[in-house]
């Protein structure tokens, strides 16, 4: 069973101040696909917080999915906090995900999100929105399980 | 009213061998859209000039579009000069032009155009024949109004 | 006439415990499409390895096509390697090839393939399947003797 962790991206979730659905969706449709989600983890929008939770979690599980933070706004840092901590990006995820939120709203143009390895572990960036989140995790969760699986070294290569 | 300015990049313009048609229709569709547009600039195919352009208008207007150089010949360094200025890049802008660039021509996937965010303000390379930039500037400039606001703070942030 | 030099990248292959069938197949295919195409070449996945061959064979032909390497396993280090010896990324030919790579499998997401120019020729990643090699190649070839006649200094700009 792959296993996976949710970090919500947020400053008013982190504060309390909202309730954070999205992490919530996120783990539930993972665990609908097999994953074994840990524990739900909020941080704020502050580039250091998440690289530091993106590392530590890239350690304990194969899937971190993160929600919030990939947009244009000054304190969207998600995707720049991955590509620090990643050696190497998935270019095509991002891009399917981009290219099925275009079908909802002209506007999933804006979303920077990325994905990446880290290690044995691939780092997915989601909206922050629950109906964006969990729209975008539908765009590809068909393929993360293999995903994992090449990054486990269970290759099938070539 | 959101404030833009349109560069135009190319040499022949630039020395007044040719006349300058991209920049002219490119600024009426921003006018056609709600911007006050700057008055039309030109610079020659080159990295520093380009580069200190990008700095001073990005200085002066929200959205700063460019016409030219962004193929794949030696003298195409648009893009390159738009990476250099920009602390962020928003990829999904010119996948989407890409993609609309596609149902005109094959040619499209040549474009190596970026968008990207300087400071509160966005960058917008354009293919530099009028009809190719008023046709990518056309696939994405719905969102750009959006786009500025996001950049000058005002986030409705989820 | 435009050439072109075929790089299969695969440690079975290089072993000779596998057959290299991507390589002729890619080459073929070049060949009816107008390419003069040197002798097929093999390295095992090797990052300097492929990077010594992408440097010397970039300085032999216009056109170098890599196959295999392409995925997200950790010998999977063609795109980096790619990526190390160009001075600049054309991101739209990967973009159309894994557009239309999932019209086949949803798999295609996985391709971290480049396309980039280093000096006057172009190097272009395919994955490293037969079937995949040639149908992510017949996605952009009608572009690529354009292109390379755009880096011979042959532009017809604008």
């Amino acid at each position: 069973m792959p296993t996976a962790a949710v970090l919500t991206v947020s400053d008013s979730c982190f504060r309390g101040e909202r309730t954070d659905l999205s992490g919530p969706a996120t783990a539930e449709l993972l665990r609908q696909h097999g994953f074994q989600v840990a524990p739900q983890e909020i941080v704020p929008d502050d580039q250091a917080k998440i690289e530091a939770a993106l590392v530590r979690l890239s350690e304990q599980v194969q899937l971190v999915v993160t929600a919030g933070g990939t947009g244009i706004a000054e304190r969207d840092v998600t995707p720049d906090a991955t590509r620090a901590v990643c050696s190497r990006l998935v270019e095509g995820i991002p891009e399917k995900i981009r290219a099925a939120g275009l079908a909802q709203t002209p506007f999933a143009v804006l979303s920077r999100g990325v994905c990446g390895v880290r290690g044995r572990s691939l780092i997915l960036n989601l909206p922050g929105s629950p109906k964006g989140a969990v729209q975008s995790l539908q765009a590809v969760i068909d393929i993360l399980p293999h995903a994992v699986d090449l990054l486990a070294g269970k290759t099938g290569h070539e």
